[in-house]
Parts: C-alpha cells; structure tokens; sequence
C-alpha cells in the first residue's frame, strides 16, 4: 500500500537536517534505534521513509513516509502516528498529511456534510447563520427562551455553548427537550426550520445517553470538541448520532499540528459535518491565510469525503458579515454569539438582522 | 464552593495584563461579553474570577477562580474549562492547577497507586524496571520470545510500545495471550513475577473488548495515552481494568500546559496509577527541573489521591542507572526500551544487567 505522506516542519540547521529527518522516521514508526531493528520486513515495510528534505529559512521541512499498517484506519492511532511523540518535541510541527486513496476510503468521513446540512436547516444556495445559548449557569428556561428567540429570528443553527456539559443547573436531560420544544413552537409560527445543536461531552457512556435523548426529542444536529472528548468518541458520535455533528475547536490549538490541517482535513477525516474556527480579527490570533486554508481544506475535492462546513467564529459581529461572506462565499456558516447577546432587550431585532443579512 | 484555582502565564505588557487576565476571565467561564450577563447569579457565581495578577519579565501571571459547577467532576469538562478556548490563543500557557479538596475527592485518582504497582509486580523498598516490546511490524511469536527474555531477565514491568495497537500482523487478542503466556511460562522458571501492561488504544468499544481479553488471560497492568484515547476513555478504563494503568505521553506535547500539571497532577487526578515522561538528556527536550517537578506533583501529598509512581523513559540506557535513582529515589520506575534492544543476541545479559543494577 502507497504510504501517508506527512509534512513536518523541524526547527534545525540545515547541516543536523538529514539526521534529525532520520530520527524522526524512526520515533513516528518504530521507536528504536534502527540497529535493533533485526527484521528485514520491519525495516522495509514499517519504519517511515524519508521522502524528502527541504531547507527553509532556519528550519526545514520533510516529508514522512508512514506506513498505513502502523496506523489502522482508527483516529486516535492515525493521531499516534502522526504526532504522538514527536508532540513532545518542541522543535517539530506536523503542517500537513496526504493520504493514500485507499486508507482514505477506510474513513467514512462526514455523513451529511454541506449538502446535508442544507436539507436540514432547510438553507439552499446561500450561506447559513448560526448561533450559541450561553451562558452557562443560565436556568434551562432561560436557554429555551433565549433559543425560541433565535429561531423567531430565522437564525438556521441554534448550538449550545461549548461550556453546556451536564451541569446540575441545566442539565442534559432536561435542557435539550426544552430548547428543542422551544424552537419547534417558534418554527411552527414562523414556518421555519431552524435547528438545534446541543454539545455533547463526556466520556462514551454519556455520549449515548445523550444521543439517545436527542434523538427521542426530535434534535437534528450535534455539537461536540474532538479533542475533548478524544477522536475516537468523536468517529462513534458520528456514526452513531442520526444527523450532521459540529466539531468545535476547544482544545485543539496545541500550536504545532497546523490549524487547517487539524480542523480542516483531519476533523473532515473523523466525520465533522462542520467545523467551528476562531475567525481572524476576532478574540483569537488566527490570521486571514490560516482561516482560508481551514475553509478550503474543510470543502476541497478530497478522495471521497463529503466536504465540512467551515464556520468561522469567535468574537465575530453583525457588521462583519458582507466581508466574511466576500471572503468564504455562500458555503459557509456564520457564527455569532456574544456579539448578538450583547443587543439584550433588542435581541430578537437583532437577531434578525443577522438572519436577514446573511440570506441577502 | 471553593473556587478552583488555575495559574496562566500570558506574554503580554504588565499595562494590558488587567484587561488580558479579565477576557480570559470571560473566555473560560462564560464566553460572552459581561456586558450582556444579565443575570445576577452568573455573574457573581459562574463568571471565573481574577484572583491575582502578577508581572513576571514580558509575560504576567494571572490566577484564575473558576466555578467547580461550570466543569462537573468530568476530566474532559475540566480540561475544557482549564483550557479549552484559550489552547487557541497562543499567548496563554497553563501553569497550574489547585483543586479545592471536596471537588478532589469527586474524583477517584489512581486506585492502585505506587503501593498498588509494588504488590502487583513483587517489589517492596526499592525502584522498579519497565521495558518495552518493540518493534511494533513483529510478529506475535517475536513479541512473546521477547517478553519471555525480559521476565528471565527479571525486569518488572513489561509494556507494549506505544505504537501497538490493533495491526493485523499482532492483533491486541493474538498478541496479548500469547505475551501473557510467555511471560508466566518465564515467571514459573524463575519464581519472579514479571508483570505485563498491553497498549490499550482505540474507542470506547475496543477498550471494553481490550479488557476482556486481558483479564481473561490474567493481564495484570495496562498502558494507554490518556491524549489519544481521550481523557474520558482514560478515566473509563482507570474504573474498568482490575489492576494499576500506566499513562503514557503520547500527544501530550502541546507545550503550552506545563508538563508537570498535564503528566503528574492531571493524570494523577484521572486515574494514572504510573506516568511516563521523557527524561532529561535522552531523545526530548524536558530538563531536568520539569522532569523532576513531574515526579514531585505525581508522588506529593494532594488531598485524598494516591501518589502515581513516575517513569522517566525515552531514550535512557545503563549508564544512567545510578545517577536516575539518585534523582528520583526509589519511587521510581526506569524504562529503558531500545537501551536494551540495541544488544540484540546479547538482549538476555543486557536486560539482567538492568535488573540487577536497579535491584542493588
């Protein structure tokens, strides 16, 4: 089989550049001097391979071979391989993985996708608004409050906060046949659809509990942090959960796995329908580039994945839409929270206008 | 409640560090605008609070209180907490974390401990060895040769390399009875009691599967990288395997949660009943005042915890026996991996040697 082609990018004098490669090879595969590597197989068929060497400023960049036997196609071993303990190297960042067609094709990668998200929030051909219940501490009639007013205004995705967990005050169980009540009643006076994405979290257990009574209450869409709950609860929250999952990025910004790679290819790789991404100029350091290399990895041509709905976020404001939709086009879903929250007793005009902004 | 306390580093001017240590205040409680928290309760009760500022160099120190109701006694929702929004602005680092003792006691910690280990692996008063089967491409039948050289050997511990996972050639239900055998085979030729701990890895179902098959072939030690697997899975496994769980560093490098509260408090808190942490002068970057904090937070007196026996690894050989006793003391494990393998036929002397060395 064709091997996993990974980027890394190694802080080093050009001259310690063929053996730091060489080392790396022999930590992201086999973990032992090569010397000791006896088996010949071994040797040929499971250390990675130095594909190439590349001298770039005061660091360079290679490219790794990696075996896909060593990695299965399973998430967190795919992770293992990639980065596990290189992680521990400060000098060394992982930019960017290409995979093998066919260990692509052992991933299911997004369910619904864009399209599917689209049916959902019944929202063709232009792009969608999204917002959050916050905050947490709120009682759960306030939050279903708070979330009958957002789909009176015609906001398409109403998501938890990513803070909502199972907290004694609004708990699961409770907040999300509440909210979900809350937005039919709005959507049956409006004739609208928007839909609701609560956050799961937690460990496997309550992942199910949680789909369970999701599923029972009529929610259509899921919101969890991959990197929170571990990439493998994730692929089973997508398998398992009956309509699109966002993917949120609490957690996920260790610095050294570039951003468009960890939430654009490889949360797509895992199953995210969408995925959420601090917008530049907002309350996180992310720059224009960084953010359009996550929207473009999240919804280019890639084997036969679905493509991932990018959501930029993270202090975004009403005034800021006729750029993000210049920037992103009409594949694309705007978050903003706070910045509608702040409007208080004229929320609901607010609201709107963000509705109306986006679908013009 | 007692807040808990969580201590940042934010590289920013000591004339922003107010307005700095207040936004992130915001970013890890509430995640809006206080502004529009109308709510009187949330605001007193649910938005962190800044404790102390302090200017330290081009960076300040900020302590945080936040609410124990806002993280549940779930590790992912604490870490989510502690960490979740902020791992995107890469001006902030998380230094440490003090729990109030009645949020602490919500959480198990480690049910073995270093006493736990002792007993299982028949080593009272003294510093233990560990090793590893590598690498991973060998068949069933070279592991288990290997597992038996190290258990006549006498090494204590013998784990799985952290790249063993399910591959084809040594699946986890081939490979783990058959290393089990071989090292009770060795433990009856010797009278020793050499104890095996398999790589856990994968989603929840694979983990439960995974312990099945151990226990029912007497597996009495586990390894798995709490990172990868997701600390919820983690914590899972902790409460499900009958017997002491090794942590392992695997993608746990960020690099911007220090080391000793990510390897030693937090781990500990989840349930690590050993930690594995890349020693000072092998193949990672830690020095040896991180490596040593790591071992201090693991074994410290923290609320009703048990102490989690530390294990520098990564690189180490013979040679640095004496001098990792005399660092660490005899609550310690030494894990020499590919120190050993590199004697190849003269595997069986070298890994007696290591034996005898740290028994003395």
């Amino acid at each position: 089989m064709q091997r996993i082609l990974a980027t890394y990018r190694i802080t080093a004098s050009e001259s310690e550049s063929r053996a730091r490669a060489e080392a790396l090879a022999l930590e992201q595969s086999v973990e032992m001097p090569l010397e000791a590597v006896t088996d010949q197989r071994v040797r040929a068929e499971v250390v990675a391979s130095v594909e190439s060497v590349r001298a770039d400023g005061t660091a360079f960049e290679v490219i790794l071979g990696i075996a896909p036997e060593t990695t299965l196609p399973e998430a967190s071993q795919l992770l293992n391989m990639l980065f596990g303990n290189c992680s521990l190297q400060p000098d060394v960042e992982l930019v960017d993985v290409e995979l093998p067609a066919s260990y692509a094709a052992r991933f299911h990668g997004p369910r619904h996708g864009i399209a599917g998200i689209r049916t959902a929030a019944g929202a063709e051909g232009r792009a969608l608004t999204c917002t959050a219940l916050k905050p947490q501490g709120s009682s759960v009639e306030q939050l279903a409050a708070l979330a009958r007013t957002f789909a009176l205004a015609g906001i398409d995705v109403v998501k938890d906060d990513h803070g909502l967990a199972d907290q004694p005050g609004a708990p699961f169980a409770k907040r999300v046949p509440a909210v979900q009540r809350a937005i039919d009643e709005a959507n049956r006076a409006t004739g609208g659809s928007t839909r609701y994405a609560p956050t799961f979290s937690g460990g496997m257990d309550a992942l199910d509990a949680q789909a369970r009574i999701a599923r029972e209450c009529g929610v259509a869409m899921a919101l969890a942090a991959p990197m929170l709950i571990g990439v493998p609860a994730f692929v089973a929250l997508c398998e398992r959960f009956n309509g699109p999952v966002m993917a949120h990025p609490a957690f996920a910004g260790s610095g050294r796995i570039a951003p468009p790679l960890l939430l654009g290819r490889l949360f797509r790789l895992f199953g995210a329908d969408a995925t959420i991404f601090p917008n530049h100029g907002g309350r996180f350091a992310y720059d224009r580039t960084t953010c359009e290399a996550i929207a473009e990895v999240a919804r280019e041509p890639w084997h036969a994945l679905k493509p991932t709905l990018p959501v930029p976020a993270g202090g975004m404001t009403l005034e800021r839409v006729p750029e993000m939709i210049a920037d992103y086009g009409s594949d694309v879903m705007l978050l903003i929270g706070g910045g509608l929250l702040t409007a208080r007793e004229r929320l609901l005009e607010r609201s709107r206008a963000f509705a109306v902004a986006v679908r013009q």
